[in-house]
């Protein structure tokens, strides 16, 4: 896509693992130029940290599909030489991230008040596990552990299941989301105004942000919600809410009117309950309702439930997902190309103008820009 | 705070229920002025859709969260004269955001080339169930159903549970999210080249992205991942990574080497498995160390744990959670006046230059500024 609404910017993304370079992902993807600051030996640690061991080009699978569409700028931050680098990059740039704990980028010299006499117009952007103050702030900022003292792990699952902990790594997710975000607004801002930025985000209080309906119900009440015994979909929502087993797989149904759910599925038992039941006997309901269901296929239900444009819908797994007409007519899927083979990953879920943002171009290997900036850097002040 | 980075900025909300409404409370927070646009009869239909009967101003608490911190416009999209009063305020505005079904902004003629026409400059941003094509366009975007269509069900809870679906609106805060990372980035392009955008999300389209790690590694294997049979925390991820109970509650551990971690427990079952154990073993190992970790209360673990710098914290529900010093420092709460009581909700994660984004104007009844507005216009013409 010409014209990427980021086209020009600079970003220098110092962060690791997930948080911090998901959110240089989708500044890249919007067409600003993303330089990983990577260390001379082994670089973003994400780089070794494969899964189902998965490489490609030295570098783990996750890495690739984290860090496509980015340059890599190899720099030991504690070598006096290469700070002098790193601090001509600084003067270019338009934005820094880092996801370090507290006290790291201190110790290095490149905080926001030293990076700000550098450069004063910097949006200068960090990730924490805990904020910057109070007992945890040095507690690893891991995606499970910020899950588990959240409250988050308590709203998935069932009444009688230990804590459930979302299977992907939410925290971060979100937390990069937030990040991106208080960067745009922040460089919105510097337009208008001139003014750089600090922006600073944490895990915590993205999963605290993330539960704001959750936990505004509980500050109201004091009551901490508890999940469904039967087929939990959300702790604070009414039968028949979840998702339930049919004879042959599974379907998902959302809010509707128990009355008009029983007509439409012809389950005479239903009509015993009135919609005052609906949470105060959500269980019973959704037992009830989980009995029948599992008398038929899906298809049978679903042509009933979505005859009578109840919110209802069959539960894939990726295989039979990938299998549909709707999800190909997305084209989220596109090809990075890696040494001799393609890896296949997504594209950013953002379309502008119709068009879909597609960037293929493979992640870095480590320092595989370096001489090449160092160059740009030397000809800028020549 | 003085100086919101989006200060100035006009956002015309017809979006309703989440998903859009969460990206207009982020762009509030943010500084921009966002005006819900609502039909005179009954306005979002959010305002009706109360938790556990909890209510504030005669629109549910649900409601309150979502859209503090903005202002209400009542009109007819049907009513012609209604209309006129929309184009009028389109043309001052910098910002227009909906998630209606496909077809819907047509039919009032205000979809894109239409809005276009009447202010060339404007970013519209819409957000879809499924994009605008293929054969479920038409199918209800409801957070359940997406989380169910996309797979996502199979990620969380154990091998031989059914699927299980993410306790809290995931669909609809994820496509929030990109909603508003697109607007920002569109304004930026603005500023600098003068051009409108039309930004385009879906639901399906940002839980893939969200899955995005996970699909990649599918995309070259082939295989569905498979959920662990104990403690399941993450579906590509090697023993011990999970929640596990102990003598009085539980606790998490992230990823460490099975050695160390056995060392630190004085856990000496776990050497009978070597590193390269940890993924093809990984049921067998979290089974044992399930068992084992029963003997002792959470704090015994923890304080071994982390002297070996473990990543390991306790598990905490909201009241624990809320009790915490390490929670209270982040002050992440602020009361809302709504009549003559305080809603308590959650501040903007997001802070700038050390502050944080707090903002309690509560969210408007019904066609609450329509006047003020009208005004505003009127005097602009003259």
């Amino acid at each position: 896509m010409k014209n990427r609404p980021l086209h020009g910017l600079k970003v220098l993304e110092f962060s690791q693992y997930l948080s911090g370079p998901s959110a240089g992902l989708r500044l890249a993807d919007l067409g600003a130029r993303v330089i990983k600051i990577e260390r001379p030996k082994g670089g973003d640690a994400c780089r070794q940290l494969a899964i189902k061991n998965m490489w490609a080009d030295e570098s783990s699978l996750l890495f690739h599909t984290i860090n496509r569409n980015k340059e890599s700028f190899a720099a030991d931050l504690k070598n006096p030489e290469d700070i002098i680098w790193i601090r001509r990059l600084i003067r270019e740039a338009d934005v820094v991230t880092h996801n370090f704990r507290p006290g790291v980028m201190e110790k290095v010299g490149l905080d926001y008040a030293s990076v700000q006499a550098i450069n004063p117009k910097i949006i200068y952007a960090e990730i924490t596990g805990y904020g910057k103050e109070g007992p945890w702030k040095d507690k690893p900022g891991q995606d499970l552990l910020l899950q588990s003292l959240s409250g988050l792990a308590y709203t998935s699952g069932n009444a009688d299941d230990d804590p459930v902990p979302f299977g992907i790594a939410i925290a971060d997710i979100l937390c990069g989301a937030h990040l991106a975000q208080g960067i745009l607004a922040a460089l919105i801002r510097r337009h208008k105004k001139g003014m750089g930025a600090l922006i600073e985000v944490s895990l915590l209080e993205s999963l605290l942000d993330f539960q704001f309906e959750l936990l505004t119900t509980y500050y109201a009440g004091g009551e901490q919600p508890v999940r469904s015994n039967v087929n939990n979909g959300h702790p604070l929502l009414s039968a028949p809410y979840g998702i339930f087993e049919t004879a042959d797989g599974f379907l998902a149904i959302a809010m509707v009117p128990l009355k008009k759910l029983s007509l439409a599925l012809l389950c005479t038992p239903l009509a015993n309950f009135s919609q005052d039941d609906a949470f105060s006997r959500r269980d019973e309901i959704k037992q009830v309702l989980a009995d029948f269901l599992k008398q038929q296929p899906s298809a049978v239900w679903l042509e009933r439930l979505q005859q009578h444009d109840i919110w209802s819908m069959e539960v894939l797994n990726w295989q039979q997902m990938k299998a549909q007409e709707a999800y190909k007519v997305l084209q989220m899927e596109q090809a990075v190309r890696v040494g001799d083979k393609d890896i296949i990953t997504t594209r950013c879920p953002i379309r502008i103008n119709g068009e879909r943002l597609f960037a293929d171009k493979r992640a870095p290997r480590l320092g595989e820009q370096t001489e090449k900036i160092k160059a740009e850097l030397v000809n800028q002040l020549i």
